[in-house]
C-alpha cells in the first residue's frame, strides 16, 4: 500500500542503546506490541510533545519524568493510547514504569511512557506485567526493526532510518523509528517517533536540534488534519560513540548532527505520509512566495486537507479549481489573485484568476497519474515559503476508519 | 439518499413573482440546468456572497448591477460555475445577462447572473441564446419546484419551502430554494440559495434580514470544510402583497418576516446537510459554556469537520475518543480540560477529562445507531455558544467526489 516504501529497514546499531520488542497478547493476531528502549547511564533526552489540549495519560507522565531525571528506558505500547482516561489514566502510565523500573533496579522516573492506538480504553496492566521482563531480557543493539514494528496500529509498513555523519575523527549514528498512519497533524511531533544517537550532547543544544529537525519534518505533514493526543518526538544521546561532547567540538560537528537529526525525522515524517491511511499517492505542497511563512502554511494547509482537493488527487483526475478554491479561501481579502500562479509539477495551471492559456487537459493528466507529485503555488505577494506533505482520500481511508474499532 | 427528507417541495406561488427553468443541452441526462427568476419592477434585493478570494465571475458581475440597479431577473445555471475563468468569464457571465436584458427589454445591470458546478471551464453561452427565450416564454407563478431542480448539481433532492406570515392584516409568504451538497463550508451563504417574499421592505432593513438569517442558517453548517466560489444568498422583496412597507407597520411584522426568512433559511441549510454528498447521518453540534462564540464555533467546527469523527459517524461507532481529540486540539492552552463534557444526545460520554463513569458503550452505541444525532459539548468555561450542522464522511462521499468529472 505505502507510496514508494519497501518497508524493509536495514538499521545499524547506535552505541550506548539496546532495544526489545514483545507481545502484550490478547490481539487478535499475533504480533509484538510493546517496545523497549534501554539508554546507557548518563544519556541525554530531548522531547517534543503534541499541544492537544486532551494530552494523553503517557504524555503527562514522560513531561514530568523528563523534568525529573535523565531516561533510562523509553516504554511503547501500541493498540491502546490510554488517553481520555482521566486519573486512572495517569496511575496506570505510572505503574507501567513502575514495572520497568523495578525489574531494571532504576528510579521511576528515568523510565519514559509511550502509547498510541485507541482512546478511551484502560491499559490492562496484568498484561504488562507479562511482558515488560520477556522484554527486558531480550533488548539488544539490533533489534531496532523489530521496535520500529512492534509500535504499528494501522501502519502497513515499519519505519526506521539510520544516519551517519562525524564528530570530529569519529564516525557518530542517528536511528529514529516512527509510527504514524492516521489522526496526522502533528502540531509538535507526529504520532511517536524515537532517536537515538550515539553523540554526546548537552541538553539545551540536544533540544535546539530536535525542536529544528521537528519544525522541518513531522510538523509539515498532514493525513487528515487531525492532531493527535499522543504525539511524542524523542531524540536521546547516549554519548557512547567515544567522541567527544558536540558543545566542545565545533560548529561543524554539531551542523552535522543537526542535519543527520533533521535527514532522519524527514525521511521519517515523509515515511508516515507515504503510509498514510489508504493513500495512493504522495504530494507536495509548496507555497511560494507568500508575505509570511505563516500564511504559506495557511495556504499549503488548506490545500493538504481540503477533502475535494484529496479525493481529486485519488481519481487522478486534474481537477485544478478545487486547488483554486482552496486557495482562494486560505488567502486574506488584500491578496491579488491575479498574481497568483499554480503548477502541478512542470504544467503550469493556474495564473491571472483562471486557467493558464496554454494550459492542456493532457499535461495535467499526465502529471496526476503520477504516484509522487508536486502542487506549486506561488502567491506573488512576498519572499516567504512553506512546504508540507500529504496524501490522498480514498475509498481505504473511509473503510480502515469506519472499522477500526470493530 | 438525503437523510429524512423526500425532496417532494410543496410551494405556493409569492406575489410578484415568477419562475421558470430550461435546458441548456448537452448534458448526459436530460434534465433542465437554467432556472429564471422574474421580480416585478420595483422589487428590493439583499444578497449575501462568498469570502473565497478566488470568487467566481457571476459573483463579481452580480455585485457590480446590485450597486447599478434593482433586480429584475435572476439567471441561475447548473454544471458549469465560471469559477476560475479569468477575463473572459466576466466577459460571458455579463453576456448571458445581455442575452435576458435584451430578450425581456430590461438594463443589463438589471438582470444577476449565478452559476454552480465544475470550476475552470468556459460558459457555452450559444446554448443560454437558445434556452432563455424559452424560459422567458414559460415564465409562471407556480414553477418554483422546477426552478429548484433545475439548480441541482449534485444534490440528490430538490430543496425548496414556503412561509408564511402576516404584516398588519395581510398575509405575506417568503419563497426560497438553494442547491448544495458538496464544497460546503458556507463563509457567508452557502453555494445557491433564493429567497423573494411579496412584502414590501426597503433595502436597508431587507439586508440586515437577510444577513441575521444566513448567520443563523448557512452560515452554521459544513459538509467538506470547503467554501465554495460561488456561494450566494439572496432575498429579494417583490411588494406585490398588498401590505403596506414593513418599516411603517412597526416592529411585529419586521419581527415576522424575519423569522419567517430565517425559519426558511434554516430549513434549507439543512437540507443541504442532509442532502450532503454521501451523508447517511445529520448530525447536530452544539458547543456552550464557551468563553467566547468565536471559540465555540472553532470546537464545533472542529467536530464538525474531522475526517476521523465523520468516518466514525458514517460507521454508528462510539468512538467518542476522537471527538475529544478534536475538542482537545481547538482549545486554547488555558482551557480546563476537566470542565469539559461531551454527551451523544442524552449520553454523557465525557467528563473530567475522560471518559463518564457511568457511561456504557451501548448507550453510546444506541445514540449512534440513530440517523440524526447531537453531540453536546459544554466547554465549562463561559456562557457563549454555537450551532452546526453537519454529515458524515462515507464511501458515496469518496465516490462521488473521485468521479465527479468523469
Amino acid at each position: 500500500m505505502a507510496v514508494g516504501l519497501s518497508g524493509d529497514l536495514s538499521m545499524t546499531p547506535v552505541a550506548g542503546a539496546r532495544v526489545a520488542s514483545a507481545a502484550l497478547g490478547g490481539r487478535r493476531e499475533a504480533r509484538d506490541d510493546l517496545a523497549l528502549i534501554e539508554l546507557s547511564p548518563g544519556s541525554r533526552c530531548a522531547a517534543a510533545f503534541t499541544r492537544n489540549r486532551f494530552c494523553a495519560a503517557p504524555v503527562a507522565v514522560s513531561r514530568r519524568h523528563l523534568e525529573a531525571s535523565s531516561p533510562r528506558y523509553l516504554l511503547i505500547n501500541a493498540g491502546n493510547a490510554n488517553a481520555g482516561t482521566g486519573e486512572r489514566g495517569l496511575r496506570d502510565a505510572l505503574r507501567s514504569c513502575e514495572i520497568v523500573a523495578r525489574a531494571a533496579g532504576v528510579p521511576v522516573t528515568s523510565v519514559l511512557p509511550f502509547s498510541t492506538g485507541v482512546i478511551g480504553e484502560h491499559l490492562e496492566l496484568e498484561r504488562f506485567e507479562r511482558a515488560i521482563p520477556l522484554a527486558l531480557e531480550s533488548l539488544r543493539p539490533d533489534r531496532w526493526e523489530h521496535a520500529a514494528r512492534a509500535i504499528m496500529t494501522t501502519d502497513t509498513v515499519a519505519k526506521g532510518v539510520s544516519r551517519e555523519f562525524a564528530v570530529g575523527d569519529t564516525k557518530c549514528r542517528v536511528n529514529a523509528i516512527a509510527k504514524g498512519s492516521g489522526m496526522i497533524r502533528p502540531d509538535m511531533a507526529t504520532m511517536l517517533a524515537f532517536a537515538v544517537t550515539d553523540a554526546a550532547v548537552d541538553p539545551g543544544p540536544l533540544s535546539a536540534c530536535l525542536q529544528a529537525a521537528v519544525g522541518e519534518s513531522f510538523n509539515c505533514i498532514t493525513v487528515d488534519g487531525d492532531t493527535s493526543t499522543n504525539d511524542a518526538c524523542v531524540l536521546a544521546a547516549t554519548g557512547a560513540s567515544g567522541a567527544g561532547a558536540i558543545e566542545d567540538t565545533g560548529e561543524e560537528a554539531y551542523g552535522a548532527l543537526r542535519e543527520a537529526v533533521r535527514d532522519a525525522l524527514q525521511w521519517l515524517a515523509q515515511a508516515i505520509v507515504r503510509d498514510a491511511e489508504g493513500a495512493t499517492k504522495f504530494i507536495r505542497i509548496d507555497v511560494e512566495e507568500g508575505e509570511s511563512e505563516a500564511l504559506c502554511r495557511r495556504v499549503a494547509y488548506a490545500v493538504a486537507e481540503s477533502p475535494l482537493v484529496k479525493t481529486a488527487m485519488f481519481a487522478s483526475d486534474p481537477n485544478w479549481g478545487r486547488i483554486l478554491a482552496a486557495v482562494g479561501r486560505s488567502l486574506p481579502a488584500h491578496a491579488d489573485i491575479e498574481r497568483v500562479r499554480v503548477w502541478l509539477d512542470d504544467v503550469c495551471i493556474v495564473e491571472q484568476g483562471g486557467r493558464a492559456p496554454a494550459y492542456r487537459e493532457e499535461d495535467g493528466q499526465r502529471v496526476m497519474d503520477r504516484e509522487e507529485l508536486c502542487v506549486r503555488i506561488r502567491l506573488g505577494g512576498g519572499a516567504h515559503r512553506a512546504r508540507v506533505w500529504t496524501s490522498d482520500l480514498s475509498h481505504e481511508y473511509v473503510r480502515i476508519n469506519a472499522e477500526y474499532r470493530t
